[in-house]
């Protein structure tokens, strides 16, 4: 608020407030603005519009069951088209801070008094935040309505197609690299080989299950609270209310929102966000793995593994000349670990309820929105950027596959474990092949195995395939 | 190892080990036990026996395929027979420390010794624990799908059940109280009333909710690496070994366990156990919100909300005379607290995989284990200590329910919001009731509200029902 | 980047690249905008701040070490006071998405060329964003010491003061209130009366507690990396130069930075940071728990505890008339949420360094940041709006005091624990007073106790007392 | 409980309780292990030792003060002695569940009740677990104050020495590998070189400032809640009892034990503890680092970087023969993990207290004990199993260090950075060395630079060495 704004007097039920004149909002917004000047931040437009749809689909219902004139509900519906449809500045006009009452409250009423406004105008008679705009509802059933539906379109049209993209883009190349052996690694120590391929499906499946845990999270997140209005009896709703709503709202969206099988639970308790969340904390946990994993194949140039050229996207130092770094799968990282956090903050805040309601629900669900934000963008970034464009150094690839002493483990079944043991240290302290190894201690001129049987045995290639019948 | 503990000699690649006499493991069994002196606590026991469980299998597996003598096969099984049915003591022949290599290796083969030491015994010639009870296998496949199985088990057959017992005793209370109003409350603040029947109804659907949780998690979890070998692969597998496996071990168990869809995928990766710790966690969460409900409404005897009374089991204060408290609920939010704990321990080691081999498994399978395993627990005394014998306190609730401002609110629909709150904050300003102060304002004298309207709005019960079509 | 954009175009070591017209940035900085469409969110201001004084700084030591003109370092000086004075529009001018490479080499680059481009206007002769702008600075010291100084002073210009301001108001409550008796409660259960003032004094010490916390983390946040430059070798730096660097820092910002004892350590771990955050978790630990108190002390109005009168700020409800909320408690209690949560990702991606580099420096030094902008404000409207505000319910506080049955506390010492406790059960059974109950369960009768005896052991102001010497 | 025990009848407050003939407790703890049938698993024993502490010095200090009579007294001493000095089977005799009541009051009375029989016992006349045991005391002052007395010994006693042995460990090689150069890594990327010397250095500082970190928690641990005994006001303790009880305790254990400096907010909050598990949890954050280093820095023998050589202290693989892992650092990683997990735990636990208590205690107190056993433990077998034992692959560290393209960062100062960086693209592209590119694109053919300034500036030790004045 600078010193030139103008202001008008509104009044609420606890008095006169000064609002600025080009505010369309009223008292309730300006008191909520005036009492958390704490982050300045206000929710994700996402959440935003996601109310609006909902104040538009009520003043619909409400009309059809006689709560409302049909022309004042008509006017909420193009007010709320107007918000829906990008004809109001969100930021300026929602500008209640995430740290707000827990209920989102505020939030809800700076929705009821922007629509009034709006609605007013276009009416060209009164229409009240409350009685009109919030007819048949209450924020404790409205605003997490609201998280839940963005939560529920962010979802499904942002991360499942994002993270299809990303496995898209990962499952080509492991059709692509399907016969490039590479050196396995476990406990970060030289393993039997796999191909370059075979990790690389690894990694889709692992997207490919991220998708799946969204979906499986998904009805718990669909269904909403909305119709038990105060504390879940649905006090001061006309019958049939919610069913009208979500209806609308199902038609309006195509999204598969659902009403709460039980409305105690569904006011009460954001739980279906906690899970959630714990779906992406899973994908993040996934990236994590994907991506430093990719760090480690392209580490080099000279002087780590580079089994990978990950593409050069911009300069990577400012006092080392030439060096390039792997600055997507870094960022991608540090999204996970924004995820992490968010969702520690949604845990935590979930369990804090009491009684009819959950207070802590502005937080939960501006940290989940940002979380599948982060996570949409990230994974399409690292298909784009660094995925698709992923080189592989084939011929140094295999030559550390033959060079790693547990392709002695084929030997096994011809020799047993210990000999075998035996083979693989005196290759490695002799700085000499496994093959040579075995014949430098004489197994074949003992006759314990043929040359024939030694080179099939020690075929890397073969030992990436799993067996057939 | 105490002073008089005689010892043998035992070898593995590495050389001579000094082994008590009476251990039935051998060299690298007690090498770990030398190398990882830390926490002084081994696996669960449902793991030990889950891993005795595959060896069994493997061995018949190996016999129908060739790979094994059937008479050295049956020694296994005997073998392992013993160990699944008890008949072995699981603290001192499996001594190693939770704090291992992080592939459960030393754990592999301390099964692998145990049962060939039993099993030569059984047959009167030498069982080698690589070359025969480890045939077909690696740590790197074996031993995660130990911790799958284990937790798949534990979920199906003791988490499950003993939700579902609670929500049994959720729910009687539900339908028991279906007719007590109470005032809700939101916000922790006077709101409009709800039945105690409605509040545990909804706590009964939370409860419920969570078996969903599990139920959702629980392919992903049942779905094991077993098959894969050294690094996913499968080398050394004969072709239809996991397959037999897994056959044998559903049989055997009666538990929907699966063949990993990519062996690349589930060898390199615990996101499965991540996925399922997450649908824990939201237990926690669930869990929380409802045990603070009791503890809240049972809070007094005489300064408190005393809407409950929550059944004594022992004396609550060393110093403090006739204090008795809610101490099952707190039981169970230190094991909510628990739950969270061992959540980010999971993660967090979820996101430690490199390459072909995730190094933190046996915290990972240990973390969880103990999670379903308090929560079983602690659920099941929560329903049968103290959520059967909660008694309501009818008179004070419904007393409590009249007394709330917020019964103002069925007035909205007849004189508005702003009238509404005008008579709200008379009532409390002048410590007298809602119907007083509607009167006390001239509403009934000047018409606005006829006495009949005002007592049917006022009805308390009334409030707590969902409008009807 | 819209339509109408109009475009030059740069190089760098990679190439060209059309950057806008207005930028004063050049092309690593466009790449990097390109490269990193993640969160649409840049640094903190406050670190983009701290990172133009290390500019300023380094420019003069560099002028005095010979290693620039003094023509060139006092364009870069000049130009650095433009940034640091708010001459430049930080969002459009540092555009630099969080989520990018994780050293903040492109947010170094980003003022390097800032810088350059303001102080080439300045000098009329080029300067260099790597060459001159970044002399003897590597991002790998000049980057995470951006952190360390930013937070340092957040830390002791913001957090240190307001909780400070929160302390005191804190203590003035515990003074005014230091006569008011209140039913103490442990368990949530009736205890032995404590006053409202020796409430307010231990969530005033939590407080004071909270700042020694900060302090006792300040030395190691303090310590900052410069001088290490691309691997804690300091190559490149003339001898001397992190000394005057720091030197000047130190003069110009009054703030107790130090150079790391040991650069090796310096550069590759932000340890310091996450030992920060755990102060703040605590805090929000803290925070948690006099909220929770402060929202259940004025529950109510007419079905809670009621013992104090929270301030009314706005309407509380979008349905119950009349509701008043304790939104600013709750605003906190979200903000303690999502510092549990900023606290979660420091220390996840402070444990994901490798060798010489911690990756993830800009996620944690915005999560940091944020943690401390949000506390400092929070605590301080808390005061303001809350803590000032509240009024006791004396009356009710009081009698509530009296009808805890554990006032029986004293009766101990003259009876024993179990008389004690029989006399405790029978007032709350038969819903009378502690002193009625001894009388009817004939103490005074049977002279084990006189009635002047009685009446000093109950006197319930006296049981608040400390025993004195 | 087998059908073989047999039984005594104890009784308490609520009645008659049976109770196995064999056990020194009494009515309360039996109670308790019905009640609690939870984990298994009891207090750690540190706690129950620290309890055995307190009730000693608390009988003491009783009797000097005049509430017992002294031969009661030196009963409960000599008692306590028992205890303490190992005369009592810790987990036959203390039998409760860590998951109990949340002020622990069960363990308390467990050993009020244990301390009473014994203490009967030795006198020939009865004495009572409340009256005389517990005399002047209550669960809630003196059950924290055993853990905090608990952790504090852990701390000093066993944390604090096993990081210094590993940091004199640590310290050893960096004085030993000071001359040893090896490739630098940013990003994973090659940098320009450090010494073996200067990274163990440098984990040696984090070891050390995590001492630090301990040592600035301690006293805000040390500070303890005895003497408040109900509610924190000290009733019915006799004038000096807390200031008698820790001078004999801080006599005893020569712990910085101090008391309170306000009891209620000591009484009400753990943050303490919160505050101590914070610390820990940065040096789990260092050794995750340290540990991952090592482990990277170990991999191999022949496809990974392999520049030291990890101990062989077990066979590494059932399938792999001879492959050798890094068994020791994962362990570590482990505990790091856990150590992670028990810190949510604590904050998650710290944050749920209601006014007068925390009533998480006991999984606080386990948790954080837990976690100091785990570290100390691990930490002192990485320094004696692997740190001590580490050897370096000097030629390969050194060969690899010539190798990065970063080394031609110091030409920077010669033909600045473009420059640079096109030689170090080239040295890549054209897989020459640094030097050969330089001579390769005519710089010193055209006299940009001389031969001798070309070695000067190649020369790889004197990179590692920090400019000198």
């Amino acid at each position: 608020m600078d010193d030139n704004t103008e202001y008008r007097i509104e009044h609420d039920t606890m008095g006169e407030v000064r609002v600025p004149v080009s505010a369309l909002y009223r008292a309730q917004t300006q008191r909520a603005v005036e009492n958390f000047p704490i982050s300045g931040k206000g929710l994700e437009a996402a959440q935003i519009v996601s109310l609006a749809r909902i104040k538009r689909a009520a003043a619909q219902a409400n009309a059809e069951l006689g709560v409302l004139d049909q022309s004042i509900a008509d006017a909420i519906v193009a007010a709320a088209d107007e918000v829906i449809e990008g004809g109001v500045d969100l930021a300026a006009q929602f500008p209640v801070d995430v740290y707000q009452t827990g209920s989102g409250t505020s939030s809800n009423m700076n929705m009821n008094e922007v629509l009034a406004t709006l609605a007013t105008g276009k009416l060209g008679s009164p229409v009240h935040p409350n009685d009109h705009v919030n007819a048949s509802q209450s924020s404790n059933d409205v605003f997490p309505t609201s998280v839940h539906i963005a939560v529920t379109a962010a979802l499904i049209d942002e991360l499942i197609p994002s993270l299809d993209h990303l496995a898209v883009s990962l499952e080509r190349k492991a059709e692509d690299w399907a016969g490039i052996v590479k050196s396995g690694r476990t406990h970060l120590m030289d393993a039997t080989p796999v191909t370059l391929g075979q990790e690389f499906g690894g990694y889709a499946r692992q997207i490919r299950l991220g998708i799946e845990r969204v979906r499986t999270a998904l009805p718990r997140v669909a269904e909403v609270p909305l119709g038990g209005t105060a504390v879940g009896t649905g006090i001061n709703t006309p019958a049939g209310f919610p069913q009208r709503v979500i209806g609308i709202l199902v038609r309006d969206t195509e999204l598969p929102i659902t009403e709460a099988a039980d409305h105690f639970e569904a006011q009460a308790n954001r739980d279906g966000l906690v899970d959630a969340s714990g779906a992406l904390r899973t994908i993040a946990v996934s990236l994590t793995k994907i991506n430093n994993d990719l760090r480690w194949m392209g580490s080099g140039p000279n002087t780590g593994l580079a089994e990978i050229h990950i593409p050069d996207l911009q300069p990577g130092s400012s006092i080392m000349p030439g060096k390039v770094n792997p600055v997507v799968p870094e960022a991608t990282l540090m999204v996970a670990a924004r995820v992490i956090g968010n969702d520690a903050t949604i845990a935590w805040a979930g369990a804090s309820g009491s009684f009819e309601l959950n207070v802590q629900i502005p937080v939960m669900g501006t940290a989940l929105l940002e979380s599948i934000r982060l996570l949409s963008n990230a994974v399409r970034v690292l298909a784009d950027k660094t995925v698709d464009g992923l080189e592989p150094n084939t011929e140094r690839a295999t030559a550390l596959a033959g060079m790693s002493p547990s392709i002695v483990t084929p030997l096994n079944k011809l020799i047993g474990y210990e000999a075998a043991a035996k083979i693989a240290k005196h290759s490695v302290k002799q700085g000499i092949t496994v093959r040579e190894a075995v014949i430098d201690l004489g197994y074949v001129e003992r006759g314990e195995l043929t040359e024939a049987q030694l080179d099939s045995a020690l075929d890397l290639l073969s030992m990436t395939r799993p067996p057939q019948a």
